[in-house]
């Protein structure tokens, strides 16, 4: 275990992630008592809305009255998504209660991109670039590089290593050009096509060629294998995981109707904590916090710890009993 | 991955566990149609029925009907369960459709033996001798030790590798007293406390004391750690693993009302397959078992996989497709 790292920061989407899929309406005070009970379980990361248009995504036509509506913990980074001048607008006016960072946002998979963004390679690098410059000119730090479809794509299916270079490529060609230095690469299973020796090798060879940025594992439990995917990754020596609570969030493609979304946070922190890793993270409050969103949506999550609860109460009540 | 198994054996024990814990009753045509569908499969190694009290689990007063009425497939391995005398009986009468083996069940949990067979260690190990004796003198082999809550106890805690050491042993003395040489090894996760570097730690120490006998690993999934536990397995060399298709059979412990229960055969075979590793398996066909299981139990199963769906399908959609 000597590998392993110290010390893991969990990025919480679940509230923006939730509440976007969710077939709603669900009532503007039960997501800030979502996002208030996450900030409290030690949580130092947490991306509570979406500044999308409502037609678009009716579930974040709230996002001004949530983001207003949350009370502010000390230490921790409220984070919220954009995609387009019209939401980093909205997103400006909270620049008081919201960490505002922008992301240079690429696919690995043209077929994705083609499908989901109605973008070639190089329509997502001009937007990017357009982004990039919006972002800089309005004093927003644009310092990490996103690949999606960084394992695979349903559209394409395998998605090699070169092609995730030729994104971070892309990507860093954009920052450089703006005068802009990168910190973070988050390499996104978007559609669950990781398994631990692809996590193995994709963050090896991700890591030789761009040893300074940090790397984020956005990882996605379609197939069930996201928590050994996750494994993987802290034993390449990642630190820095998205997860969402309870698993929230679910997969919006067609072909995996009722499949989990994300890792879910609750299930990410009992593997660092059982490995020994600090996540800052008091299990049994996410937990609590996962049972809050189940009450909030209305039906069970996919995260199995929810339901099997965690290990400290059964420690502590067994504490002294003969084994 | 060069340090991985080639070929691995995933022991299905969805029809036992599964039909047991449902509130049922299931009607013996359907627990026959999914053993059939199981063995045709791939899987080799299929745990049918369980030859209990009809009193205690009335889910399986039919046994006797479900294991007349499978059809036997070449090179399959039918196997049934079994508790004492009467069981064993019951199950002689089947010796040209079972593959019959005896175990030597034991835990490591002195509390956990206490609480659940009302015995204590001298207690397993005297009922142990007895149905050792028993299974050898109807010509039954027993080549193998189970050892329960090897990694954790919901009524003691902490389980430590020196209590399933002393488990073994004691299983080893009861062999050696009868004769019989253990080829087996079964550590069980019976209350899903296992974490990747447990699993790591006590595969590597037991099988340091005892070089001889292929373990196998029992996972359960009560906190969503199994498939990362089994990967730990896979990582130390382990090539046998329980299972359920689906991850039938859920959890009897109050505590963790509706968690997971085994591992889920589709998503063990998954990781295997990913990793290039054999099991067998047509990873298609096992999914297809597992909705066939959904529409038996009437609800649906744990695996995220039965969701999400297996690969392959969108690699040979997506054959040719330019990423």
């Amino acid at each position: 275990m000597n590998d392993l790292p110290r010390r893991v920061s969990i990025n919480e989407e679940g509230p923006r992630e939730g509440f976007q899929i969710e077939p709603g309406p669900i009532p503007t005070a039960d997501k800030i008592a979502l996002i208030d009970a996450l900030a409290a379980t030690g949580l130092k990361h947490i991306q509570v809305a979406s500044f999308v248009s409502p037609k678009l995504v009716p579930g974040w036509a709230d996002a001004e009255q949530a983001v207003a509506g949350f009370t502010p913990r000390p230490g921790v980074d409220y984070t919220a998504l954009w995609f387009n001048a019209a939401g980093l607008e909205r997103a400006l006016a909270f620049e008081d209660r919201l960490h505002l960072t922008g992301s240079i946002s690429l696919s690995a998979s043209e077929a994705f991109s083609r499908k989901n963004l109605n973008r070639d390679r190089a329509g997502q690098i001009e937007a990017m670039r357009k982004q990039t410059a919006a972002h800089l000119a309005a004093g927003i730090p644009v310092t990490r590089i996103g690949v999606m479809a960084s394992f695979g794509c349903n559209f394409s299916g395998v998605v090699t290593p070169a092609q995730v270079f030729t994104a971070i490529e892309d990507g860093m060609g954009i920052a450089a050009e703006a005068g802009t230095t990168i910190t973070r690469l988050s390499l996104a299973d978007t559609m669950g096509w990781a398994n631990p020796a692809h996590v193995e090798r994709l963050v090896g060879e991700v890591r030789a060629r761009w040893p300074e940025p940090e790397i984020t594992l956005h990882l996605h439990d379609t197939r069930g294998l996201a928590v050994a995917n996750a494994h993987a990754g802290l034993r390449m020596g990642v630190v820095s995981f998205d997860a969402t609570v309870g698993g929230l969030g679910g997969c919006p493609f067609a072909a995996h109707k009722g499949a989990p979304g994300n890792i879910a946070s609750e299930e990410l922190a009992l593997l660092c904590e059982e490995l020994g890793i600090e996540t800052g993270v008091d299990l049994d409050a996410l937990i609590e916090a996962g049972h809050l969103a189940e009450r909030i949506v209305g039906h069970s999550l996919p995260s199995a710890l929810l339901r099997g609860g965690s290990l400290r109460a059964f420690r502590e009540r067994t504490a002294g009993v003969a084994a």
